[in-house]
């Protein structure tokens, strides 16, 4: 494990102690634990870098470190957790990054700028709207569409609960021109992979092909509840069997649908069940179900929203009941930066002697990037395969080398971007003798 | 419609007035409503029959219209309702058979004696035990073990119910010798149909075969939760969908062992399912299911009890998930007496121009009966063929026809043990000649 690694684990453990408790990291976003995170971050910032903290006006937090060309390159991921979370989820980006600041400066200014970003509520988990800081920045958020109305369990309201932090929600938009003013080149996020396919693939790092686009609905087949004695089978009308179906039926799609790398893979997902009356004596008279269906190819995942509405239909008619489609999400494919995407390959290669590539179906503030600037991410191999638990982990070897492939593809970023720079200095330089020779 | 038809109509009419409110019947076991039916029934029998009624020690109401011979028939059925019941369930039978009594009363002594009982907690509408009067009389009940453990939903205790209507649990058990010293030779039943079966034969009144057998069973299938984008297809162990294909695999089952006549035909319903986490984002962890399997051939039963645990065991192994059962009710097939059937056959028959058979899939107190005593039931169309509901119904038509094959299936049952008691007393007297003469 080189220094780098070690100084990021350090760092890992230091704020997990600070903001968890037996049930996991307690860093939900807005709140008391959140906030004592954040304070902790920015006096190491301050403490050991020397450098100022500075906040947009969506929560998001900023660190500069200055370089030859104002053209500059954000890393960035989320302090922020789910209740009851891992120790990596999101902190491991940050305080990657941290050591990506660190690292580079004691080698003198670099040639571009780098800034680091603290993503505000990554996660949704108390209002239910993810990805809150980084769609502010890309430009993507209505907040008063989508947050003044927003409310948590208990009732509280997110309008208070960003005012509680400073933030007005009038003003959140102001974070997408923050952004732009930062002639960011590129963004690039380390991440837990939050699923097992590194770990079935024994490879302890992975280039992300991008994040998949989401359909997600929800179903309601309508049939007729009846007594489990008296209403013999061919005169039922099941809801529950016609979900049923439909559930196989989405399970095939998306087997049929999925290639043989992971570049091709699909999911689909029938998460939530509700059967009514829901008694042991009773044919169920209505059954609500959703559907969730990813893919990285957006033509792929219209075709499998088109098929898993026929097997609605298909089912319904079979089980005599009926189906009612509500859409709850529509997210774009969002495939990420080919240039970016081949600088990541060759670090993890050169890190682990191979580059694994596979789609996030989770989404991340680099979906929301993806959008504005050219985007890459590293996973690093979750081991167990599972998320949003404090069980998540990733073992320190697989961990070592996910931060030093992630900062070798910074590295090369950096160098890329340098290269363009002095580029297109020396064009300009060009530009202004060849007006000069003109004039003269 | 005749006038015997015509007084049950009136008087369940006047009961439904007493005991209902919008959403229905509200003559719960053991609460103020039912006393009320109660009440009111009490009296209507001493004013219109000059009869007493008297309670055994398990709450259950009878009336005695003693004839020629001790030995007797038992009619009967149950006032109390589920909440927000329908108008017939349960009361058709007490108050068909009230008109029964008041009918041959008029013709004087009959040749046998009749009883007529209104069974106690038919439904278990409160403490979820059904039946628990008719079980007490057939000596099936184990009032301690069964009966002392039991709450409601807000918490009260079957015991004080119990004690509230004068009942002391250790006590039940007398019901049983009370009834053996009845001499009872033939147990008989009017009931609505609670299901779709004489509907969709277009027959109003129905003999039936028998109650089926139950076997009902909790499944528990678990695998491993995951998230919807992360975890691919091949990686997962949703327990859902392997509850999805045990549901479907039990309705095959249920097509495959069912027979082209009401008499042969079975059922499979699953109609709780709990699903976990229960996100729309969360391939399921684990699920939970209930079966529950009915038919009125116990071998046909076993045979499909023992193919829904391999279709559960594919399932399970299918979707790499593992399935736990746990049983919650076994319950045999109870087929009625084939004398009484005759009986009923050829009195529907008279009255209908035709004799349709079924089974009933629900239980009621005649199966119960069926193992202490030869049973029979005649069964009233449901239109529509619902059940525990305020809208469960028989168009009159129907209920006229029911009321008068019931009245002539008594009869013939009457003639029948009158005969059996005739020549009985001719055996005896005869024996006592006899031994007189070899005394003299």
């Amino acid at each position: 494990m080189n220094a780098s690694s070690r100084r990021v684990i350090a760092d890992l453990k230091e704020l997990a102690k600070l903001t968890s408790d037996e049930r996991g990291a307690q860093r939900v976003a807005w709140g008391a634990t959140w906030k004592k995170a954040r304070e902790w971050y920015a006096a190491k910032v301050v403490r050991e870098l020397g450098l100022q903290v500075y906040r947009d006006e969506a929560a998001n937090l900023w660190v500069t470190l200055p370089g030859e060309s104002k053209r500059s390159i954000v890393l960035g991921s989320h302090l922020d957790s789910v209740p009851g979370g891992g120790w990596l989820d999101g902190c491991l980006g940050v305080l990657g990054g941290l050591e990506v600041l660190r690292s580079t400066m004691v080698k003198g200014k670099p040639p571009v700028t780098l800034h680091l970003v603290d993503w505000a509520d990554e996660e949704g988990a108390r209002f239910g709207r993810s990805l809150t800081g980084s769609a502010a920045a890309a430009g993507t958020l209505d907040a008063e569409k989508e947050l003044a109305h927003l409310v948590d369990r208990q009732g509280g309201k997110l309008p208070d609960a960003l005012a509680d932090n400073g933030v007005a929600l009038p003003r959140m938009g102001q974070a997408h021109a923050a952004f732009l003013a930062l002639q960011a080149q590129a963004y690039l996020e380390l991440h837990i992979e939050q699923g097992p396919v590194l770990e079935s693939m024994r490879k302890p790092v992975g280039v992300v092909l991008g994040t998949m686009g989401v359909e997600r609905h929800n179903l309601r087949f309508v049939g007729q509840a009846a007594h489990s004695g008296a209403a013999p089978i061919h005169l039922r009308k099941d809801a529950f069997l016609a979900a049923a179906e439909f559930a196989l039926a989405c399970r095939d799609i998306s087997v049929r649908h999925s290639g043989k790398t992971p570049r091709t893979r699909v999911v689909a997902t029938c998460g939530v069940v509700k059967v009514e009356p829901n008694f042991v004596t009773a044919v169920p008279g209505s059954t609500e179900i959703s559907i969730d269906l990813r893919a990285l190819d957006g033509k792929v995942l219209g075709k499998m929203l088109t098929e898993a509405r026929r097997a609605a239909q298909q089912a319904a008619r079979k089980h005599h009941v009926t189906v009612q489609w509500t859409p709850l999400l529509h997210i774009t494919p969002r495939p990420f930066d080919e240039t970016l995407m081949a600088m990541a390959r060759a670090s993890v290669k050169q890190v682990t002697g191979g580059a694994p590539e596979l789609p996030s179906g989770p989404l991340h503030d680099a979906s929301e990037m993806a959008g504005v600037v050219p985007t890459a991410m590293v996973f690093a191999q979750s081991s167990p395969g599972i998320s949003h638990t404090r069980l998540e982990d990733t073992p320190l070897p697989a961990l070592d080398k996910a931060i030093r492939a992630f900062m070798l593809t910074v590295e090369r970023a950096v160098e890329h971007h340098a290269q363009l720079s002095r580029a297109e200095d020396r064009r300009r330089a060009g530009a202004v003798q060849r007006r000069r020779k003109r004039a003269a």
